[in-house]
């Protein structure tokens, strides 16, 4: 008997529990559902408005589906009935499953403040038509401002700004950008640099309003500030899309997500769930932490795919790694950082290296890279790290989050064996990884 | 009473163990002998005949030594009196020394070649007068020979081709450039990748002799071929140099180097040893290997100069981790090569990924980056991974030589958490590590 699978939601959680089902059960009957005709690279999105030019530049091929035999239908789920494991859809059609995968991501949050229903006040919505009238509504703009300095947000302000003819804003209630990902002074740095670029950084101010007759005229913020603004960008982060959860009976927490096990299962055991849709724990605390993003969401991905028919794979806690780039500068981060640690009560040890990304220095094109690595100081396992630096970043910083989830020691970290290379690498002396643990190091012996 | 620490050698092994020792022994008398007035960092000695332009701007500044109170004499050892803790220099100074760390580094091979001995025939000596007249004597050169593609060979001969005026030929004795640490596959892409940029590649020949009246005229080969030379340079690799360590009745292997033990101790438990001179273990066999890189000798030197007063630190055995590149084409590997592990006689799994370094494939400077990673059927242990494609690649195969370290095995890959950006990365769905590891797992299941 052919087992039928599918999977409901067509982002990179989607496809990629489809396609690692398929790997396992070469015969199965695999059927993606999503709404949309087209679908978005998720953290493409900002690069639409500058870099790339246009929403379709930033389309992830269906080709993904049909090079490994998974049908698409086009269409909405509207109700599941778990007991007889069919579902229908919008258009009535009704479709059976042995399993089904749950991959409905995330909605934009939209926040509380007067005015946000004006026109030309946009959020980053994961739709082709709508982000084609965003891009239409730039090129009639003059002041934009972006509420909300996070990853997203900052994104958004540097494409725009690429753009030449916008004067950008960026509000962040917090004293930082970045700060929830970042420790200060990264944040710092990115803020610096992101002001160079020619944008407005307001950190630490809250907006209060938005004003306008029907479209969006200006921001007020809650120190009576108005910042003049014919088009507003909402990046204040996203919620669980779990409607279809909800209304099917599972168990969800609305502000976290639909509930999994460490295998991926939903409450019931014919529905596994992936992505940005499903509750999260922080790998240390264990307490819900929103890491709503794409890469977290396709590995969640290949444990539902793989488990489907019988348990193989474990989650793990989520970690949390980002990066990100504006002009020269990248910076990333993995785990906890300093200030969170902190306020979570943990006694931390913090070890800080930087160097030539080249060597010697003299190498056309080097550039300092920097690497701050955050320890605990009882156990010396290495719970966070932030670097900043040039094109390296984004895997210097996945390269610390494994060192996280393998659970490294400072005094690991010191004796790692690494290769380096004048074009490629800091020098073997001044490795800023190594160093920085060793620096870490030199501090808890003290403290003993 | 006050420590007395020795370190003799002043490449990276040397400064890395002093400035090690001095973090734990803020009050120990730390001093450096070396022969060297100026030293060259080790790994920059190609670029500089192309990049970097003069042996000048290739140098490790000696702030690294004062920086740490680390005292310098420019002097050769001669002799050790282990009974007494004392050393003799070529200038009779004796010096009373508690510990001693020996990083005496390592001399470029020169092969039993007739005609060696002739003019215009140079190696890598680590010697900045030497050098200096290497540069002089591409100056007037046409046709240069480099015999040996490994890595070194083939950074030399793509420095030298830089200059514009000379016409550069590697002849290496095995059928592909760079097989003893890559696979065939990525062997053939930078042999390719060397012809483009003009290079002529001469893999699967044997050089026989050295043919000139005072200087070297020609290669000959030993079928028959011969090559107009008017400059050879010889990089066939380097052998440990273990005079000073034979000399004084330390243990030595001639062809390995300098007998340790996993704290880094010499026969004589006063006497540590760390660098291109000591004898490494293979991390797989266990047997010795030929991993003579300033990045393993400094990860040795933290260990030895950590250990000399109290064991603090182990060394693991040696897995080689290399990365270089040419133009725009960078490589990395570590570990066991597919060849090699099948040679040793393990059965091994492979999986294989590549995808546009960034994403979607559109964002501009996108470059395809490939990850090649091995496995033992047995026990799904990663053994070995390379890597070709641009900037990243330095630090990603550090990465992969991460996980081989910590002993990860295909499961545990695929599931590994990741960070992604547009920028930075490969798309979440595309992640050359996780999906290669993927590929390597499915071919794990259908073996059982």
């Amino acid at each position: 008997m052919q087992r039928r699978i599918v999977v409901v939601g067509g982002g990179p959680g989607g496809i990629t529990a489809g396609i690692t089902a398929r790997r396992y059960h070469p015969e199965a009957e695999i059927t993606l559902i999503r709404r949309e005709e087209k679908v978005l690279v998720p953290c493409g999105i900002p690069y639409i408005f500058g870099t790339l030019g246009s929403p379709e530049k930033n389309l992830i091929p269906d080709t993904a589906l049909s090079n490994n035999d998974i049908d698409l239908i086009v269409d909405e789920v509207t109700s599941i009935n778990k007991a007889a494991k069919t579902l229908t859809t919008i258009n009535h059609e009704t479709l059976s499953y042995d399993r089904m995968v749950m991959a409905t991501g995330s909605l934009p949050l939209v926040p509380p403040l007067p005015g946000v229903d004006l026109g030309n006040v946009f959020t980053a919505k994961k739709d082709m038509e709508y982000l084609q009238k965003l891009s239409q509504a730039l090129d009639k703009a003059e002041d934009v401002a972006v509420i909300g300095g996070g990853f997203i947000g900052l994104e958004f302000a540097d494409e725009f700004n690429k753009r030449g003819n916008l004067n950008v804003t960026v509000v962040e209630l917090l004293p930082r950008c970045l700060l929830l990902a970042c420790d200060e002074e990264i944040c710092t740095r990115v803020e610096k640099k992101l002001s160079e670029r020619g944008i407005k950084i307001l950190s630490g101010r809250k907006a209060k309003a938005l004003l306008g007759e029907e479209s969006v005229q200006y921001v007020e913020l809650e120190n009576g500030q108005k910042l003049k603004a014919d088009l507003v960008i909402l990046g204040i982060g996203v919620r669980p899309n779990v409607e279809l959860a909800l209304n099917s009976g599972l168990e969800v927490d609305e502000k976290d997500g639909i509930q999994v096990d460490g295998f991926m299962r939903t409450s019931d055991e014919n529905i596994f769930a992936a992505g940005d849709c499903t509750a999260k724990r922080c790998y240390l605390s264990g307490s819900p932490i929103a890491v709503r993003l794409a890469s977290m969401g396709t590995t969640e991905a290949r444990i539902a795919g793989a488990n489907l028919f019988g348990i193989r794979r474990r989650v793990e806690c989520a970690i949390g790694i980002f990066s990100t780039c504006f002009g020269d500068l990248a910076v990333g981060s993995a785990g906890l950082t300093e200030r969170a640690a902190k306020e979570m009560g943990i006694d931390v040890v913090v070890g800080e290296a930087a160097a030539p990304d080249k060597h010697p220095g003299g190498i056309p094109g080097a550039k300092e890279l920097g690497i701050k690595l955050i320890f605990e100081r009882d156990t010396g396992l290495l719970i966070g790290g932030q670097v900043y630096g040039g094109a390296t970043v984004g895997e210097k910083i996945n390269f610390i989050g494994a060192l996280i989830q393998h659970k490294m020691r400072a005094d690991e970290v010191c004796t790692f064996q690494m290769g380096t290379h004048p074009m490629l690498t800091a020098s073997p002396m001044a490795y800023q990884l190594v160093n920085a643990a060793q620096f870490a190091v030199a501090k808890l012996r003290k403290a003993k």
